[in-house]
């Protein structure tokens, strides 16, 4: 059986591995104050042109998510996204359990536009009861979206502007953002993330790290005393360091971006196999995640050697499932996937 | 200027301001442990015939909401409700902020239905990531809903079937509860309601009384310890008995249903008046609250007499407007708008 | 049997019914945007002295004190109170289920001083650890104290600057203000609460009103979108004008200053006559709460004609017992306590 | 400079490593439901002597104890420890987090007693105002407690009966639970955890793990649903096998037991050199955390070459230091701090 369930089935690249190995018994100071978290801060920083961003660990995207809305919000406060957010649909209320409601936007593609973020803005401010319902203050969209699509530059300008002139913050969940920022056709830089979003983060989990997510702060007012709610959410790792030497792995040489690149190269080719054989895609994405619709019996057959996630039904005769490459993909497997395809379609 | 803006514009119900002057000083003990309180619950009880029904009395209809919720779930339970639900989207995410989400379904004129309820559970359970999405708990509806329309006894059957079927609990907001159970066309009694929720309240704010909401319990696995639920959430009134006194007064004569029953006869009135006029309803409301889509050039010239509230835009020319009866709305001021009305339909 | 178990034992002071009474056919907007909360508030800004304070009507006081508190904190900040306060030991946990913690000082009599709160904000400060521990940010004190203490304006004048020193924000809860500003010995006025204190309140339901607490903010960064709170909390009473009317009939011709002297004096005898008979007291209280030391035998006697809450046993044959006067209290019914602890000790 | 911090100064036991890159390419589930945490939870069963255990893997230890007592108490409900409970006073206030009080009882040497609950219990149950006061549902201990020491097997057989008889919750905190059951004088073990508590943890994060916490649930009511309440608070790690995987490596062969052993004799060496040159410990422990009192000239040569936590101020020229010992110190490190004591007490 051949997996493309998804982009963490395995450990963790063997770079990052071998790190962890060379550092062992090294001892540090615990709770992130080792010298490697300060190290791959400062990559970060780096990477994104901004030496006064504060840059924080956390193992995981809930996790990452819930911190950094409890952090930003008051009681009555919500976040705003697509209504297929992660916050919003896979994430067991985790939001809600700091207090706080998801509000939700309609989206297609996964993505949220500037214009959507005004009209809550603007709906919300004239209505006579607006004391009655949650204040959107945060907008929540990830890159790529959950269904593999990245938001342009000049979308992104736009989103920011719109939050910047509601009083919104911007939060980008970027759990997949290695495959994002590499993908073709992307003209967005981690600097413009920094620029544009009062707040975002650099996945390590889905891109080769055992763990991880680097949180980037451009607005100090939200980060504030972030490290209080990182230890009361049960997010501050003892053993901080094995963030710190995830990230420094990942960073130091650009890693981070070849796996990218790696892991979208192949969801191309699976496209490139799919489109050449006639079959639509659920959404035009370009990342590592790829949602073809196919006949329920190619996928009968298919299912036998290789294993892949139901996403929706189609029609009577067609679902969508999606094929999810990783840095772990090897050329070998997205051969045999894409033989079988051809094989099964004649 | 004449008020139809809502049914909570005046105090309370002459009869009810003379049983809280009667009784104004004569010493109880505090928090509900008075003899008032026990008094209103027996009549409760007596006529919901089941005398094994918890009662607790609350102030408002939004507390009574997030403390029933909050009694009822496990942190990782939701709240299922139609998408317009008064807890969904005019209470500041008041259940949210106890942790929970709240879950919609659509609709169009407030209510659900028990198929709805039968496909979320079943979604939710055979979904994969089950444990990744909130756990539909507890069904909330309410009677009459926020459009003013009311479940037929059929209906909330099935609902009940529905929901136990599906290991969840029923909750049914009755903050105009006495304008539906007198509306025309009711076949629903409060022993149904007793019989087929788990839990359901009696809205007195709305109903003649100054404040109150009389919540009543037939699942006492969620009733257990209620009061210290009441109290953690500012909702247990040191002077209880001022909710005994009104609720006796409300309950002790038939008083509740007669002021439901005056309410909607005159909102039929204004229904019968713009029906024959050939103006459309929003929805086909039968109890106090009437929406009505009418001309923009109409509602200019009415709203200088007379007061209502807004609902939506229709269409270019049109827009829906709610007005609203209660028991303290006259026959001379229900009479002015109908003739208000015809002269400018001329 | 004659009751001096509490302050909330009865309805409202005649005065205060007769407005309800006067006002209840009116028509107003609801939820405290009526006219008479605007005239309540008014009166509050003219006693305290200051024209830009924003007041705001609540119905309780553990209501008031979790929606205040978690209007002011972020989700890692603490209240710091006396380890006998009402938010530490008799409101279910309200303040923790808002998610913060109530962190405690030793106290005697219930006040707490400006050295503790230094030393909690130093020591916070400079623990090593300091991010693994909720962080002191509001000051709760209350005034008069559980124990019927009360504060000198030099006290709080030093607890205020200490506040201010250490950033934390100072919060007086004033259940019982009535009883304290107008007690013997007393030096404190609204003005210097207002002048003072980041947020107090005054409070109606102990003192005459049927249920209200006035919250009285000078610092605007903790009240922005207090009605916001105010709804998600429940705290958001739909006939609002039943706190104005209230409020207004308390402030508007010194009613709410009489009845505190009132209860003071009743109070003052039952001190003076334990005192000639050679009891002591457990603490040296000057409002309306009376803490004896009196023999269990004495007690058991009294009991059969007077009834008393029980505070805590002292030694085998003394316990301490509370008498509590209020508005309501009569020179007679205290006239006959006394004669009786006057028999009972011959 | 040789560190005696803490345990969690340095990676993993490299037995946890090895076994960590041995499994690195290998796919598997995510969230917890590979073959590892499967094989990792039989081997917890098997020592437990119990099949029927619910066991479940976390992250971290602050994360564990806010995800179990959320997932076993109602709003109401507190948790009840010492008054230096690791969650009473280092996890900046992850249980209020959501929602739940901590009720604390005095304690000099981190343990509390089954006379402590039981009249906690009562006083609970015997108080007017029993709903005004969060009610003690979960007791909570650590073994070995904060100070070092541990319960013998008759402080928690009375502890369990305490908490069976009062409806009361037991969950033991096993952070360091590998240098308790190891130490000398101990005489219980895990079967007798597994028959005495609710539930109670297993931690790795402290003895050899990178991370990890194994949570045994013996009570399936608390456990019900437990994997959404992992997801909800951003506990539930995406590649789950990693806990699996290390909690292989530490009980499949006794290494857990083995490291505890090590750590604990080291320990001893240290409290005999104290002994014999006459210093005393703050308390009597007999596991890898030594708390000595030494006089501040010695500290304050001994710092320039050891590392070690200050503990709290004894008198004015003394004070007392924590020496922690691991898995991961050596003889030869150890071997000179008592050299040194030596050479300092000369």
């Amino acid at each position: 059986m051949i997996y493309f369930n998804n982009d963490y089935s395995e450990g963790c690249h063997p770079a990052v591995l071998r790190k962890l190995v060379n550092t062992n018994l090294e001892q540090t100071p615990g709770y992130g104050m080792d010298h490697y978290c300060a190290e791959a801060a400062a990559h970060i920083r780096r990477l994104c042109e901004n030496d006064a961003l504060d840059v924080h660990f956390l193992v995981g995207g809930t996790q990452t998510n819930l911190v950094v809305i409890d952090a930003a919000l008051r009681p009555h406060q919500a976040a705003l996204g697509a209504v297929s957010a992660h916050i919003n649909v896979h994430e067991t209320g985790a939001v809600e359990a700091t207090g706080h409601k998801v509000l939700s936007v309609s989206s297609d593609d996964g993505k949220i536009t500037a214009q959507q973020i005004t009209e809550a803005a603007v709906s919300h401010r004239s209505d006579e009861a607006f004391e009655h319902i949650s204040q959107p203050k945060m907008v929540y969209i990830s890159n790529p979206t959950e269904l593999g699509t990245i938001y342009t530059l000049q979308e992104l300008e736009e989103i920011s502007a719109a939050c910047r002139d509601n009083g919104m913050y911007l939060f980008l969940d970027g759990a997949r953002l290695g495959y994002g920022l590499t993908a073709q056709g992307n003209d967005v830089t981690l600097a413009d993330l920094a620029r544009l979003c009062d707040v975002f983060y650099i996945g390590g989990t889905k891109v080769g790290a055992l763990f991880g997510e680097a949180v980037v702060f451009s607005n100090h007012a939200i980060s504030e005393d972030f490290r209080y709610l990182m230890k009361q959410h049960g997010g501050m790792l003892a053993k901080g360091r094995l963030l710190g030497v995830q990230f420094c792995a990942l960073m130091e040489n650009g890693l981070y971006f070849e796996m990218g690149k790696h892991a979208n190269r192949l969801a191309d080719q699976i496209r490139d196999t799919l489109k050449s054989l006639g079959y639509s895609l659920l959404v035009p994405g370009v990342t590592n995640q790829v949602f073809a619709i196919l006949p329920d019996a190619l996928l009968e057959e298919l299912a036998k050697r290789f294993s892949f996630t139901e996403q929706c039904r189609v029609n009577d005769r067609h679902r969508a499932v999606r094929f999810c490459t990783s840095w772990a993909s090897t050329q070998a497997n997205v051969d045999a996937l894409c033989d079988e395809l051809v094989r099964l379609s004649k």
